[in-house]
């Protein structure tokens, strides 16, 4: 079977507030990509959406203000880990051969539904993602030592990233004590230790090995994919709370349908909703051992988040796995100008949704 | 590659009325299903949901629901044909490898916001999919002098198809005159033209070659995909108004996908949203002459919408799909008791949305 290729890639600003609608938005980052299909002849054959609004056949809808009329159109939710499930469709349907091309779209607004979890009640009112999060940090700060410190210093790294990406919605810096000082809003969780949703959107471009060639010298190959569903509420994420069980199963099966292992990751998009689950990500994905992720932050070479994450970069949930995607595009291409990681040649995205209940981990060559 | 097969399938009663949850709604015909792999020993890799419902990460919540794990869970949608697109989904995933067997589950209760097309300001107020329908009608009428009782005819036919259809909504039968003296909603269509948007949940089970064989002695398999999207709303359907452009096209890749032509199909579940849209899939599909597909109903010996079609057996948004599959399965594997088609061993699901704005066809043996 024909290898997949990510051959372009865009995102747009992320921002606090917008006055673009949701269509708009969507198209935004695919203005540039859908110029160069048209001077290379390529067409695309398929669109995927992924949101976390409620629009309705909004693939369809997409297609029509692009101008495009692909034979395959689908919407696609996962909550915050729909982003890279609509990668993973669209490498499916090329892998395929229902289609040749795919553009994978996500875009959500800041005001959308997602971010709140009102259907498990297993969260009693816990109905904000903070409380789960500030769960996690309390069972791996009592199991393994974890510091508050520690946490801070994944958003001071993310924040400090954010300050070279020119899309991000937080483009200052902040301090240890900044993110210590910050409003208290769950025990031991801070205002800077979380993730903000925003507006913004993402896109790219996936074909198959001989188109890629024709479009470009530098493909994005799709070497590993895993995923895993535990189930949708706080009580299946883990019997042990300081693990994120999905990640690690969607880990193995990524690394298996590769020769990679992890230690040879140069760069890695981690989802960091939370300081505390950048840290759970570094031990999950096997990057360290497990309850090491504290020390981690300040004592690995590996770059993770280098666009900021989603504490610096903002959090626009249905299109935040597409713009780890975007990211990690860039840098093996040598686009991501101050934010490049020197002669990096394999990336990882995660992506997780509803507490870590879901995961999904690609790697990229 | 392996052929794809769908193994088993089920639906729950359509009804007008429901006391069920949403989630129970779409567990309903699952257990069927989970009770018959549980006996085979075979383990669900993928769950697609197909829903028009604003529910977030539903398909997560209907796994935990089902106490399964799956790695892949996506909740998708495409309006109308969200239950053909889900099927499409699953075929690539498991097609490519990343899974081996996917449940694909179709559910929508009456009040679901996709029976308003709010987003398409090129039908002005014309939200009601009536309005165009009517507009169909006409453009047919004045082309080909197709007439009223044509259409009351594919009326008459479904809801009797239904009467043997315990699952259908409508299980009354009804003559040419019903139709004719039914409420006039927007002329010519009036109501008995028109299906019923109503609650229900169908579900079913793909798998690969190796796979299918252990659990059944008769898979029905996938021949054959095609898909069309013309865009989104009814502006760019098509240019002549008595055509939908995207069936043409989709049964076009459909059919090139196998050694089968449109003479050779024995049953046919077709996108009969309205009377004269079944007449216009007649034609678009290559099942009669174009122009002819007036006459087609009362002169072809090819059964169509053999469970009721969505004028009889009722119209669950993102369930519909689904249930066509279901029905043609069921044909194939001869499990339809009195609706039973003959020595039937080629089916074709034919499903629309957004005014037939885009189109999937499935050809199955």
């Amino acid at each position: 079977m024909s290898k997949i290729a990510i051959i372009d890639q865009s995102t747009s600003k992320f921002t606090k507030d917008t006055s673009l609608s949701f269509q708009d938005l969507a198209c935004d980052p695919c203005s540039k990509i859908l110029k160069k299909c048209r001077d290379k002849s390529l067409q695309i054959d398929a669109v995927i959406l992924s949101t976390t609004s409620d629009i309705q056949y909004g693939s369809s809808i997409i297609s029509e203000y692009l101008g495009i009329k692909p034979k395959i159109s689908q919407r696609l939710d996962n909550l915050c880990s729909s982003g890279t499930n609509a990668i993973v469709s669209a490498y499916s349907l090329i892998k395929s051969d229902l289609c040749k091309t795919a553009l994978v779209v996500g875009a959500d607004i800041r005001e959308t539904k997602g971010s709140r979890l009102l259907w498990d009640i297993s969260r009693g009112s816990f109905t904000l993602p903070v409380y789960w999060a500030a769960i996690f940090a309390k069972a791996h700060m009592r199991k393994y030592g974890t510091t508050e410190e520690q946490m801070a210093l994944v958003a001071v790294k993310n924040r400090e990233n954010a300050y070279h990406n020119h899309n991000a919605v937080f483009r200052n810096k902040i301090s240890i004590s900044d993110v210590m000082n910050s409003k208290k809003y769950v025990e031991p969780i801070k205002m800077l230790d979380c993730s903000y949703i925003c507006n913004g959107a993402s896109a790219i471009l996936l074909t198959n090995e001989e188109e890629a060639k024709k479009y470009t010298d530098r493909p994005v190959w799709i070497e590993g994919i895993g995923s895993s569903t535990e189930g949708a509420s706080f009580s299946n994420v883990s019997s042990d709370l300081s693990c994120i069980r999905s990640t690690v199963m969607a880990s193995k099966m990524a690394f298996s349908m590769t020769e990679i292992g992890p230690a040879q990751i140069d760069v890695a998009e981690l989802h960091d909703a939370f300081t505390i689950m950048e840290i759970l990500a570094y031990e999950d994905l096997g990057l360290c051992q497990k309850g090491k992720g504290g020390r981690f932050v300040s004592e690995n070479s590996l770059v993770t988040n280098p666009r900021g994450g989603l504490i610096g970069a903002g959090h626009p949930l249905g299109a935040t796995g597409v713009a780890q995607t975007v990211e990690i595009c860039e840098q093996l291409n040598g686009l991501a100008g101050k934010r490049q990681v020197k002669d990096c040649k394999t990336g990882l995205v995660h992506n997780m949704s509803a507490a870590g209940s879901s995961s999904l981990v690609l790697i990229l060559t």
